[in-house]
């Protein structure tokens, strides 16, 4: 990456099955200057979504313009404003936003690009894209908004290593329950573990619905399903009267041939419980709020990021690649350069 | 049926399939005195339902003791007080509870009797087994307090000849929604239409998801489910954003050799949608809120109970046989006399 030029991640083809180097293109431009009512971003932290596949994939999606082949490819980041002629961003302002795959970006600030200033929390602003971003959030309003949360109740989470599950996990602890966290793999579990679960299950070392029967003696309250599938109808089996299940992702089903057959849902009714699906945006009246509880969290230390940190700008195509294997523990990002607070290896 | 004694039906011998009527034992008793703090009952309806053959089979069901062979068949009934040694109850009063399968009763009123003194609404006692009893109890609790419908929403009602659906499309109604009712059959459609469905599916006449998705082109605010499987797989598929699905039945599951697997229940998460159960004895304090309310619209005329009368005490096992072909209307009950106000045919 040469700091005096724009370096880009375009789209060389579209990708059949998981994303590989070929399908990249990496290009070089002149920094860009901006004009009235523009400002330059320099971007430090660049997301990374399952759905960046399918906007390789020429689909549109998250409310993104589909790519053509050649398009520099789409991604949240945060980023400073370096230069600017805008009325609303200063030099020195810190924001998160769409930048795509670059390491600068000049921008009108449209509500497309949905830029948002950051507090400055005294931590690394690589927080903006997990714990005050979209993953923060979804853990957020599924665990309190869906899940209606009480001191003690039995919580399950599956997915729990991952950029949901780590904050939801955390989130119950810090509302008093008794929380039980499904990974599969050892280092999985014991990062798990490390985060406040009371129990951990491997679904990788056995039976998922025995495991998760000896886990809850007496029940499940709340259920926070990342997974779908097998986990999703163990959990079913073992609801407590007047339970909830949550539904934020089904990542077991992606690449099932047939789609799982749920055949335990009238447990729902048995147990006089509710099984809720919800989407992101359909909060978005509400992002202030989860974003001002968050940040209290995060200053108290009572919740603690848990990110994989690709290092530099080069390694965004591989990054991409490990999200589909399974590979990476809690939020994974690419940071393309060290910014204000950022102490990691 | 002998006036002057006391006519039941006993279990002969547990079902196997479908009830028969070797299954049964008439037999006739001297009708029995009330002693001090009982009260001697006369039995006008007997309410008929799905869980009478589990009481045959020797099942513990609905929180009443397993019957043995011999044993009075169990069966909540409206009665009169006809002699009294109970400080609570007069000659002359109307109440509901369980009886059992007899034409006299002599009662202590204990609380597993679970008699309640019946209101004088001007109209057949009748309506206490099924508007003012568990039927119409299911539908008001399972379509207000867990399906929270609005006004305008489009409410799908499957079963909706049933007892609970020919409920839940009227309660539809008085809420101001847009009501489609699924039943089978002509006779059964001519009725669901009667009551005031805006729109009737028979789904024996083609395919229930081709009829769903063109009976509800803007989807559906709110299922009523009664009988689960394809018909629910079909509604989850056309629900709009933040809609929700009460399971109150799965009729349709019982005979099926293997349960039916429901593949789409992602669709709550992509609609930010509801699935609850609900069981009617966790709403039992707020009964006194649903008869009051039910009570209103009887009077009013906004419900009509639809009910289906066998009359005469010999015609209980057949008519219970009836239950399980689908071929009832409504409520499906048994006179054994005519009560007042009770003008039928």
């Amino acid at each position: 990456m040469r700091e005096d030029q724009n370096c880009q991640w375009r789209v060389a083809r579209r990708p059949d099955g998981n994303v590989v180097r070929d399908d990249f293109l990496y290009t070089e431009e002149e920094i860009p200057e901006p004009g009235d009512g523009e400002f330059l971003l320099k971007t430090y932290y660049v997301n990374l979504a399952p759905v960046m596949r399918m906007y390789m994939s020429g689909e549109s999606a998250a409310g993104e313009k589909p790519l053509a082949i050649g398009d520099v490819i789409h991604g949240r980041a945060v980023a400073e404003v370096i230069k600017s002629r805008h009325p609303e961003f200063e030099v020195g302002d810190f924001v998160q936003g769409q930048c795509g795959w670059q390491t600068y970006k000049v921008s009108k600030g449209t509500a497309q690009e949905k830029f948002r200033k950051l507090p400055d929390l005294g931590m690394s602003y690589s927080v903006a894209l997990g714990t005050l971003g979209m993953t923060g959030f979804s853990a957020y309003f599924g665990f309190i908004d869906c899940g209606e949360p009480k001191k003690n109740d039995v919580v399950v989470v599956s997915g729990a290593a991952g950029g949901v599950g780590t904050h939801v996990v955390q989130l119950a602890k810090i509302f008093g329950c008794k929380v039980i966290g499904i990974a599969g793999g050892t280092g999985k579990c014991e990062l798990v573990r490390s985060i406040g679960c009371d129990e951990v299950i491997d679904y990788k070392a056995g039976s998922i619905a025995e495991q998760i029967a000896a886990a809850c003696p007496d029940g499940i309250d709340l259920y926070f399903d990342n997974v779908g599938g097998a986990t999703l109808s163990a959990c079913l089996d073992n609801l407590r009267m007047h339970s909830r299940i949550v539904l934020c992702g089904s990542i077991s089903e992606y690449l099932l041939d047939e789609p799982f057959g749920l055949t335990n849902y009238t447990r729902l009714r048995r147990t006089n419980s509710t099984m809720q699906g919800f989407f992101i945006y359909n909060h978005i009246d509400d992002f202030d709020r989860a974003e001002g509880d968050m940040a209290e969290w995060l200053k108290s230390g009572q919740l603690r990021p848990v990110e994989h940190v690709f290092d530099g700008f080069e390694s965004l195509p591989d990054a991409l690649a490990s999200l589909y294997t399974g590979s990476n523990y809690g939020i994974a990002l690419v940071r393309i350069r060290r910014g204000p607070y950022d102490q990691g290896n």
